[in-house]
């Protein structure tokens, strides 16, 4: 395959763990039906820890991404034990993964309470609650550090502002809880304020997580892009991802340094499914979709989009977590059959 | 007014600001038509700092509700200003009320997108990620301390249980983000695990917040009484008044040390509609009858309670903020009719 200029794409794929193959299997097919220029870089996790990576991420697997600076990746499930970093953070901060970009919109066809949704949530990846740093201050009293900094917030803010311009989105939503962590919301609030002045033809408001929260069980259809410190991203994109029917439809998409984007699914592995040709690519494939568009290549991004969007919509090919019979492969074929 | 045992009770009133004075008339009117033998200690909010409580909460009025231990609060907007304590926080701090307790369930009558809510949110009320203390490291570098104790953990832990066990219901969950914050919340759970282990008849699960909130959106119905901290608490207890409508509906209670109950209408005190006879009064009344179940009132708080449902369900009595065209005393009639 080749781009109209003849050029082939490199990129990196973590099939993952659990149902990952499956599903990454169905991203390859879907690709080659749809004449997709991409020749992927294959990457496992490893069985036991790279002493170069301190996890059980390879050095090479992320080499590869750092080479490419595009990834795909299916769910990739920690290995318990103490000591073992989670893929999924040891990821995020060996690539400075910064922005984790999620669209939710509700899917036509597919019912849940809710056809109104049509946001995006952009979770600051890389610290704030996540900080790692916590002690025990004398028995029975313990604290957690949160940690905001300018560079961080100023990022994901200029990265919100700059999607949102690009994507033709209105308004950019601060979420926050400053009117009690004045200190470190109040430093983000301010670092989004900063970079909202350089666009003003994108709208800026504030909400207080809570109340933001209250308005998007009630009446999502008012949001558009959020942006938010770490926590609050992990919180409201999976409530967002259950408006329209939970993590299996949601795609999701990293940014890191230097231009990495590294597409993900971030529903779990479904070890009790794996390998029974049972799982719900969807979310992945749609996770590929951002890819592709990160990538410009719209024509190819359209046309699996709108495939992925008719089979699901058509009722029929529905996987068994929608309510439906039907296999991975059959799916997966009636996208390319769309296609 | 008495008790079978000829005695009266007394309880603080705070009306609050905005529409406060309004809704607290309304209950005043519910429980005299309902014959409660509470006699009000009214008090208001200072127009000046009070030096002794260093906020604008009067020293007479927070040892009115030490005194009787049970009091009614309405909404409460704290004036704007530099080193004005919230109110709010100030009488959580200040009365010790260490679990916020809010009981929600749909309204049968009141459409919204959910008809199966019917669970209840104790949230931790005097730590986490409240404890006020932050610090800038450097310039661009802050952060803010989220504490967790054994003490104020077991505290709402074991209210948590004992409420459940003496309502009837069935299980407690508690709610985290324990795979992160391994040493906070780690704590926190483990508290609950010691309670649990005193509750066998109680089913004990733990939930991670973001699939809690997920969860919340795509089934509520499977969940019963949730614990967790503060912050978790502030955010999962108003995305919950969302499901079945919002603030103007949900009760709300806090218990504090010595036993103090202080229930509260949470939602704010719309000034743009006070002293119009427009407000909805249904958050404070709910609220009042948690108060009167508190005193084991049982037989008048069924009948308001009833009178409040049967008021939301037959429509017509709606206040605007519901659709409806009703007055604050309309619906304070008809609820006192229904009595
Ligand atoms: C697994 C967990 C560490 C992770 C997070 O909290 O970030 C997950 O919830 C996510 O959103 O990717
Ligand atoms: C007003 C604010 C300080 C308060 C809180 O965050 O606790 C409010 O949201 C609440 O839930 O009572």
């Amino acid at each position: 395959f080749s781009t109209a200029s003849g050029e082939t794409v490199r990129a990196t794929l973590f099939p993952g763990d659990g149902i990952g193959p499956e599903i990454a299997e169905s991203v390859k097919q879907v690709f080659n039906v749809a004449g997709v220029p991409i020749e992927w870089e294959e990457h496992y996790v490893g069985t036991e820890v790279d002493p170069r990576t301190e996890s059980f991420l390879t050095w090479e697997s992320l080499e590869s991404v750092r080479r490419n600076k595009v990834g795909l990746k299916g769910p990739m499930a920690t290995p318990i034990g103490k000591g073992h970093r989670s893929l999924n953070l040891t990821l995020r901060k060996e690539l400075g993964l910064y922005a984790n970009v999620r669209p939710c919109n509700s899917l036509p066809g597919y019912k849940t309470r809710y056809d109104d949704v049509n946001l995006v949530t952009i979770r600051e990846n890389t610290e704030g609650e996540y900080s790692g740093l916590e002690h025990q201050v004398v028995r029975g009293v313990v604290e957690s550090l949160k940690i905001i900094t300018r560079q961080a917030s100023l990022r994901v803010a200029e990265y919100a502002f700059h999607y949102a311009k690009a994507n033709g989105r209105e308004r950019v939503s601060a979420i926050h809880k400053a009117n009690i962590m004045r200190k470190t919301d109040g430093l983000f609030l301010k670092c989004c304020r900063e970079v909202a002045e350089k666009y003003p033809e994108i709208a800026y408001e504030e909400v207080i997580i809570d109340n933001c929260c209250m308005t998007l069980v009630k009446n999502p259809g008012l949001f558009d892009v959020l942006v938010m410190p770490n926590l609050y991203g992990d919180i409201i994109s999976d409530l967002c991802a259950g408006l329209i029917g939970g993590l299996g439809l949601t795609p999701s998409c990293n940014i890191g340094e230097g231009g990495i984007c590294l597409a993900e699914a971030v529903h779990g592995s479904a070890p009790d499914i794996a390998g029974k040709n049972l799982a719900n690519p969807t979310a992945l494939l749609l996770s590929a979709v951002m890819m592709l568009r990160h990538l410009q290549f719209n024509n190819q991004a359209d046309r699996i989009h709108n495939a992925i969007l008719q089979t699901i919509s058509e009722g029929k090919f529905r996987t068994a977590d929608l309510g439906g019979k039907a296999s991975t492969s059959d799916f997966t074929k009636a996208v390319c059959d769309y296609i």
